[in-house]
């Protein structure tokens, strides 16, 4: 793992993906006490940094393996993602989808022109159904979080954010499979000054705090928060590089999600998914800590259901 | 009426106001099926356009006049602007607000630093109250649409957008009072190449499209429109101007308002007024007029009560 291994992603994926704004709101710093940047993955293609590491992932396969395809399952944002930059990339996706994800998530994979398997909502199902797949194209499975090209492709928003703010004292992001976490922890660690990496989690599904603490991999036995990326657990390619370069994980509370979640929409008129505001929960939540800091958070992304909404 | 009166607009004002982002969307440009550049005024100071006309009406003032004070009657942004901008120059600021203002409208202005008077909810008490602040202070009235520097600096949104998009054919604004499409069709007959400006209406409050083929300023005698923004009706200074350099105002159902407020919602990832989602309504409304074009879409702000979406 080193400068150079992130350098070379970030180049190879730019014509893929969008170079997203950083966006502030004096408002927010006055709230926080703080000065915080957010690098908003809302307005990345698809609407979520996972198109970084997916077009990270899919770039660096073979010419012969990209002629196979690859193949995905995802209820969320990483299937939508596989298939757009497989689609600009000129590579076949096939996406896993449970019976049980949304119409609107179905029709935005066919839109990317992924081709859809829908598969009982269950692990097994999925997993079941992706090595069918596999087995009769010889397609490459694609992980969302835990592999070394996805984790570099998402370590480049932070590369970006750091290119514009050269002096951040901290780099945050939510915490769900570890994918983002991992890939910034060493953005800041190689481009940053002195920058330390904090995840936010939310309490009910803490799996990472507790991984960090006893030292091996944790799971959650409920995953009940309304930051619906953050339910899936860390992978055993992502977690050492996690033990080694996050700072440490703040936990939050619902209520303080949705009121974070709240303030962004309202002060920053941006459209952010609840796993967003996590973030900036545990900034507000222990605001002494990072009293007159420079903040840079990754607003991960902006795919909500606008017919539910927690206000 | 000249070029170098809005050129100063913008010199004058620049140092108060944020040179807001112009955004735009793949998909959104596929389903209009032309290329949609929206200026994003909802993420100015105070989250509107309006922060620009009370900027320049406030330093067009004498130092005397400064000295005294503005004054104006608003339950919605133009207040909020005029205390922001007023406090942006060390001017006082009295904010008259009906008491059917929501509280958060209300705290907004304090927060800004306006000396809030609570008139009861009708225009007539709102003149009375702003005329008694008049005599006993010598305040200055200023007008929210009604007044040509407010409508020279309406126009310096479009002027921006201009600057980046220099081959716009068509600038589009919702209409409401007459102050920013005014300005803006100002802006694109003095800095625009051929670019003509057109005016989104809803039917429920169609009162300048009506105004535009009797040749008087008609009012509306309902206006039922999530639109809220647009409920006003035109002034005797924005009118002329609007009737010289407006091209054609098109209506809208409310339907079509919150299919296309949902669309810049969902595919943009920004919060933006129903009022804003007027304009692109229009364009959706007469596709083919607008095929192949490159069209210019001025966001006017993004001050919503997430607690009373249309979704």
């Amino acid at each position: 793992m080193n400068k150079q291994a992130l350098q070379d992603t970030a180049n190879r994926i730019g014509k893929y993906i969008h170079r997203t704004p950083v966006l502030s709101s004096t408002m927010l710093n006055e709230i926080a006490g703080a000065s915080v940047y957010f690098k908003c993955e809302n307005f990345q293609r698809m609407g979520a940094f996972k198109m970084r590491g997916a077009a990270s992932a899919i770039l660096n396969l073979s010419e012969v393996d990209q002629k196979k395809g690859v193949v995905t399952h995802s209820s969320g944002n990483f299937g939508q993602a596989v298939a757009l930059a497989a689609k600009s990339l000129g590579v076949k996706a096939y996406i896993v989808m449970p019976s049980s994800a949304p119409a609107v998530k179905q029709a935005a994979v066919k839109a990317y022109g992924g081709v859809i398997t829908i598969s009982a909502p269950t692990l097994e199902a999925r997993e079941a159904e992706s090595q069918k797949i596999i087995d009769s194209t010889g397609a490459t499975f694609l992980h969302p979080s835990n592999d070394l090209d996805v984790i570099l492709g998402q370590g480049t928003a932070a590369m970006e954010l750091l290119e514009e703010q050269a002096e951040l004292d901290v780099l945050m992001t939510p915490v769900g499979g570890g994918g983002l976490v991992a890939g910034t922890a060493l953005a800041g660690h190689f481009f940053g000054k002195k920058c330390v990496t904090i995840g936010g989690e939310p309490f009910e599904a803490d799996d990472a705090y507790r991984s960090l603490i006893s030292g091996k991999i944790e799971t959650n036995e409920t995953a009940n928060t309304i930051a619906d990326g953050l339910r899936t657990t860390l992978g055993d390619i992502n977690f050492p590089i996690i033990q080694k370069y996050v700072d440490s994980i703040i936990r939050v509370e619902e209520e303080e999600i949705v009121a974070a979640l709240r303030l962004i929409w309202e002060r920053m008129k941006i459209v952010i998914e609840p796993s967003c505001a996590v973030p900036f929960a545990a900034l507000l939540r222990e605001k002494e800590r990072f009293a007159g800091k420079r903040i840079g958070i990754i607003i991960s992304g902006g795919n909500v259901d606008l017919g539910a909404l927690p206000f």
